[in-house]
């Protein structure tokens, strides 16, 4: 009847990072392309934004790659982290299923963006990088790095979407109490910014143009390297931390999981949940059934086309083969900002064609609602992120209600929603919408990128 | 070299409430008085505010108190809480002392008040009770008994102050989230916030009347109880887990304390630390230094009166032996919001005249100095209360630097700082001040409770 699971972690636990995907998968996934020679991308390419350790880690064909004791030391803050046996939300859904959810939201920035944030700030300085630059949106991110860069004594320089640097204020705070600097975007300080600001003075910004001016410093300043906060192999990686502890909490307490149901954007949440029990799959120990939940109003997994594109919206990353609406594909402006994104991370994909796992879209309004359920009977008020998946994990549950099964349902609560009230605010007051998916909108964003793939 | 040590709940530790006012005080506290009769208080007075459990608690002469399972339940969602060593902050003073500190921001509040409002709300239930009310300030023990009656079903109404349900709307948001009502104080709900309506239509309310809200609808309706967050024996009753786990924490890693710092408001936070701890000293286990640290603003215990004095500023409460500042004390707006209380809990105050305990106050810009220092070298953001006991851990760091000891100092991290980011940006932006302590306006105050000692 324990509601939490906590691991200790020994001394032995050097190798909690494992990672599926060339050790155990027969078919390898696509490489990147250079975006303008169209050539498998070589490691040097990427020695201008990226350390050598983390250009190895991208590349890497080994099954196992070792913690750092130094990032270890960091991550004893918050990590192993809990386990829970949602017991209060299954007797309100009065299911026969058991539901477990690791939860992240104990980390110092709130989610589990620290879990990659971490070991690259501590790798870039290991390679005598003293200053690292990135982009955020929603904040989640950019405050992970600021975190980590913070504890390692790093310089940390953050560009913020405008229109979030706006309307979230505590997000910018959380980061300059941690020391970094944070510039709205776009900024002047860069010439992708100026460009914009040219056009437009009052531009809101994007996730794109924030990453055009990062990676412009970076490449601009020897002593400066860029971070992403998902999407990448070796981010991938370091999140698959979760799920490794979650095979030792399940079997700690005699459980096998059924289902495994984690909410997707750029993957690094669903591919840390999962990628371990994927694993534990391919080696046939286990056989969950391994769901993906995106929004409706970002599809890119159940409505995108598997196929090489950019990763930014201006064009300027390597192509990599993914499962994308189209680079220049615009969201509806959901509350879950972290799930706004046009590709997926290449590797879920190529699991995603190779049948390992599947996915499902949930509109906005089914998340919130099970979100309030959550709040109220767990009494943990998840991110937008995650209450994709705890939707997902009410429809599964009730799903048991109606077929008498006791399935074991594992899901993921990766971050905590207290910088999203406003959100939950407007799903109380009934002014919460689901905008219908724009087919139209997708065929124009995917005719514009059948250039590249022919 | 742990970080962090954590606690499984075992069957046995059913008996973690543990309370040592009348077991082990040899010289037993003065009893609180009828605000009419001023006669000692009996337990059926109280009978239209609280359960009668919650009565029985106030007045135990029982050491130990029984948790019900059902909060057992409830608190391992967060439970045990960790004791981290702050080896980064150590590394950063160049101090020989070994720094701990309990940290409460992981419940699903962000504090430590859920410790009491868990229980508060069970035992209210158990009895029939349909609805409690309460009132908050800065919006944590709103917020912590919103989450709790929305764990058990109860319905939970909470008065906040006007100012800050005006200025913090996410701390309102939360209990909202969580299915509470949240009513401005003053409102035209009751007589008490009518009157003050009527001769101030725009007032920002007070703590005092938003006590006075609640009171006047708990005794109203039969099925309606009221709940406060710290200062009485019962609420000092239920934090006193937060010791406990300590004292099992440090055991298990082979560390006796050598100084236990806390701030203190109310006092809940600083007894659920230190309590235990006494009955230890008392029992000659232990000789720890014990230090209550409040903010130079609002000093009751190091510039206080010890009298006996109202809990409320209209002088409805029964009357208590505590050292107060006077009932109608207003302390300087500082960020602290949960440590502007003009008295402290008649258990902290007699245990202070006992001798077992010290106290110091210091001013909010070396507190939030402090909280910077410890926020980039731990990674943890700490809320405006619990920045007062980490400045008072510094100052014992640094003395130890001067001095080489290598002394243990044990605190608590009481919150996180989520919620007051603009706090922070403040002291960044070199705008926060202190004002000096005000002597003149003490002595007025003092001299308006002459009438009440006499």
């Amino acid at each position: 009847m324990a509601s939490k699971i906590c691991l200790e972690y020994k001394a032995n636990a050097s190798k909690a990072f494992k990672w599926l995907q060339i050790a155990d998968l027969q078919i390898k996934p696509p490489p990147p392309l250079h975006p303008k020679t169209f050539e498998p991308i070589k490691p040097e390419d990427l020695s201008p934004l990226f350390p050598d350790e983390l250009i190895r880690q991208e590349v890497t064909t080994d099954r196992f790659v070792d913690i750092p004791e130094e990032v270890r030391d960091v991550y004893k803050l918050w990590r192993p982290t809990p386990l829970i046996r949602a017991k209060r939300l299954e007797k309100l859904l009065d299911t026969p299923a058991r539901i477990y959810y690791k939860y992240e939201g104990v980390s110092p920035a709130g989610s589990h963006k620290p879990n990659s944030a971490v070991p690259q700030a501590w790798y870039n300085l290991q390679e005598g990088v003293k200053n690292v630059v990135t982009e955020t949106g929603a904040g989640q991110w950019g405050s992970a790095l600021a975190f980590a860069c913070s504890i390692f004594g790093l310089g940390c320089e953050v560009w913020q979407v405008r229109a979030s640097y706006d309307s979230k204020p505590y997000r910018r705070l959380m980061m300059q109490t941690w020391g970094a600097t944070v510039h709205p975007s776009p900024s002047m300080l860069t010439e992708a910014g100026q460009r914009i600001l040219q056009n437009d003075p009052t531009s809101p910004g994007s996730l794109g143009i924030a990453i055009s001016e990062a990676v412009e410093i970076a490449a601009k300043n020897p002593d400066t390297k860029y971070c992403l906060g998902s999407v990448l192999n070796h981010v991938l990686l370091h999140q698959s931390v979760i799920g490794e502890e979650c095979i030792k909490q399940m079997e700690a307490i005699g459980e096998t999981p059924d289902v495994i149901i984690g909410c997707t954007g750029g993957g690094s949440n669903f591919a840390g949940l999962s990628f371990p029990f994927i694993r534990e799959k391919l080696n046939k120990k286990i056989n969950p059934v391994i769901r993906a939940v995106e929004p409706t109003a970002c599809p890119s997994l159940t409505k995108g086309r598997y196929t090489y594109d950019y990763g930014d919206t201006a064009g300027l990353t390597p192509l990599m083969k993914m499962h994308t609406l189209g680079h220049d594909f615009v969201p509806d402006p959901i509350h879950a900002g972290g799930l706004r994104y046009h590709g997926m991370a290449p590797l879920i994909s190529h699991v995603y064609e190779l049948g390992l796992m599947e996915a499902i879209s949930i509109p906005q309004t089914e998340c919130f609602q099970g979100a309030i359920q959550f709040a109220r009977s767990e009494g943990l008020i998840p991110a937008p992120e995650p209450t994709h998946a705890i939707a997902a994990t009410i429809r599964e549950a009730l799903h048991c209600r109606e077929t008498g099964e006791a399935k074991v349902i594992l899901t993921a609560m990766c971050g905590h929603g207290h910088f999203d009230l406003p959100a939950y605010e407007k799903y109380l007051q009934g002014n919460m919408v689901d905008l219908s998916f724009s087919e139209d909108r997708l065929k124009a964003s995917l005719a514009n990128i059948s250039h590249v793939t022919s």
